[in-house]
């Protein structure tokens, strides 16, 4: 086994240094306890369409729906009794913030979550059956950050940023370490990607685990901010944006723009509709259900011509790619389907 | 174990002789390598609602994504070459259509399929698929027999009954096979309850493995024969039926009457509303598409009240009641949900 340690990024012009791979290893034993080890399911029709070996990892199934347990249970599990005293706050477009607020019940604290106002339900409803108690922003980064620093200051609740935060990172960098630990011989693996939270743990663990596998990104072509930020080399924003994909409406920080600079080897854009086929696709002919940020990682990967697109090496038994989607979340609104 | 030959069932009035525990046997050997062995799952917040202990078999997850390709597998296999030869008629509501395109492919003979005009497209879309040729009837049973009997007269194709059929009944009977040989100490099972293929397969494999298990059937109340035909004791029908459980429409035949008769506990009766609830429920919770004729068979357990009017024995282990639930298919029209 390869440790990530010995690998870690040198970002220009910054202090900043990369979770090690003791890091996540720690990460996975503070959780695992608390959340799902979630299933890997394939599809031989998804297979025989794209001429790949799909996995597909099924955050979907994840506690609170969604992987972001992870980085939230991570981070709040990691908090002193003093910094958790008078709760937590985070802005979140909704699994985060659901996140949060089921990890804060755990340690029994409050959870302050600062939603956009348009937000999907069912998120709202989530947060709250948690216990969250939510504050509707404007759907910006700028209203979000403004409220969250206004409670705060109100409040003396401890900050998470939903990705620019290593222990964030490290939590969700588990769910790669677990799809390696299953499926060792993955050619690539590919996340959605948003603020980068997941993509940039992915890179960690996953060339922690397999130095040689390939890590994607897809990325909805209306929140284009990553694609953008690693073709120029600096770091871009995206204030708002109306993607179906309504958990990739952030913008990368600086601690994940780094990783990804570092081991990332490509971002796929996918239209809306690209999201919205995929996302019908994988519900017709896998029965289970994944929200549209889900359906942004397969969407990229749905036709041979695309595939060869991403020029793997050939696999030593002649087989087709072996590829590692993260389905990230299954938390739709039932009443605003596009199809 | 117990053989369910050693209980086989007395009719009175007629020669019926129930398949019996090693043909049950024998069909799962003869389809075990076509079909998938379908993953048990569990939910911690539907038990919480309930106060059970639910196991769900996700024949959603089959192949042709319901458990007919179970009967109809191991009836088109057991035809000898002259009977399959000019190919296989049978009238359909859409899944057991599919399901007999989908073995009559495998046995390289055409599938002639009567389907009700208001049959969902995406299950007409599935037999085609499989290379099924659909004659469309009225949404009346008379319709469809008439259709059925004009094409075998034309073609010489061989009539398979859907469900008054030993091989369709030992057929369905192999997923309550695996679901004991999974969870052996089920106190109860349920299935959704149409002409009752699945449930007589389910009461001669459940109690052939577990003479002490109660089975019960879910059916909607739109679509009340199998409660009427085994309230009265005598073989009632409905000729047509606007339930959304677009697999529940038939009634219940001679054998599978027999057999629920002798094995049957009862039959629960549920709502449109309790459906639609039901189906939303497990698809918010569970992250999996199932269809509404799935929903009937968990609607009527979702409060501690309904299990409770069950009169289930105490568990020796003080636990509350196991349940096994059978998710008979997960073909479902997303252009037109309910919700």
């Amino acid at each position: 086994m390869n440790l990530i340690m010995s690998t870690a990024p040198q970002v220009e012009s910054s202090n900043f240094q990369a979770p090690t791979w003791q890091d996540i290893v720690e990460a996975h034993a503070r959780i695992a306890p608390r959340i799902h080890r979630t299933p890997v399911l394939t599809s031989h029709s998804l297979d025989a369409m794209a001429g790949a070996q799909f996995f597909f990892k099924c955050e979907n199934f994840q506690k609170t729906g969604s992987f972001k347990i992870r980085g939230a249970a991570n981070a709040i599990l990691s908090l002193t009794g003093a910094e958790a005293a008078h709760g937590i706050v985070t802005p979140s477009s909704g699994n985060h913030g659901a996140a949060v607020a089921c990890a804060a019940a755990w340690r029994g604290v409050p959870a302050y979550i600062v939603m956009p106002k348009n937000a999907p339900k069912v998120k709202c409803r989530a947060v709250e059956s948690y216990g969250g108690k939510i504050t509707f922003s404007e759907p910006t980064i700028t209203s979000r950050q403004e409220n969250s620093a206004r409670i705060q200051a109100d409040t003396g609740a401890t900050l998470i940023h939903p990705y620019d935060n290593d222990r964030i990172i490290t939590g969700q960098a588990t769910a790669a370490k677990e799809f390696l630990e299953e499926i060792p011989d993955l050619d690539a693996v590919i996340t959605p990607v948003s603020g980068g939270g997941l993509l940039s743990g992915t890179c960690l663990a996953a060339k922690g685990l397999r130095p040689s596998i390939h890590v994607f990104g897809g990325e909805p072509s209306r929140a284009d901010d990553a694609y953008r930020s690693l073709t120029t080399g600096t770091l871009q924003s995206i204030d708002s944006s109306d993607t179906i994909a309504d958990g990739l409406r952030a913008s990368l920080a600086p601690r994940t723009f780094a990783i990804l600079r570092q081991h990332l080897d490509r971002v796929v854009l996918v239209t809306e509709e690209e999201i919205i086929t995929a996302m019908r696709l994988v519900w017709e002919r896998m029965k289970i259900i994944i929200e549209p940020s889900s359906a942004v990682a397969i969407a990229p990967l749905l036709k041979p011509s695309a595939i060869a697109a991403l020029h793997l090496p050939a696999r030593s038994d002649g087989a087709p790619p072996k590829f590692g989607v993260v389905f990230s979340g299954g938390n739709v609104d039932f009443s605003s389907l596009p199809f």
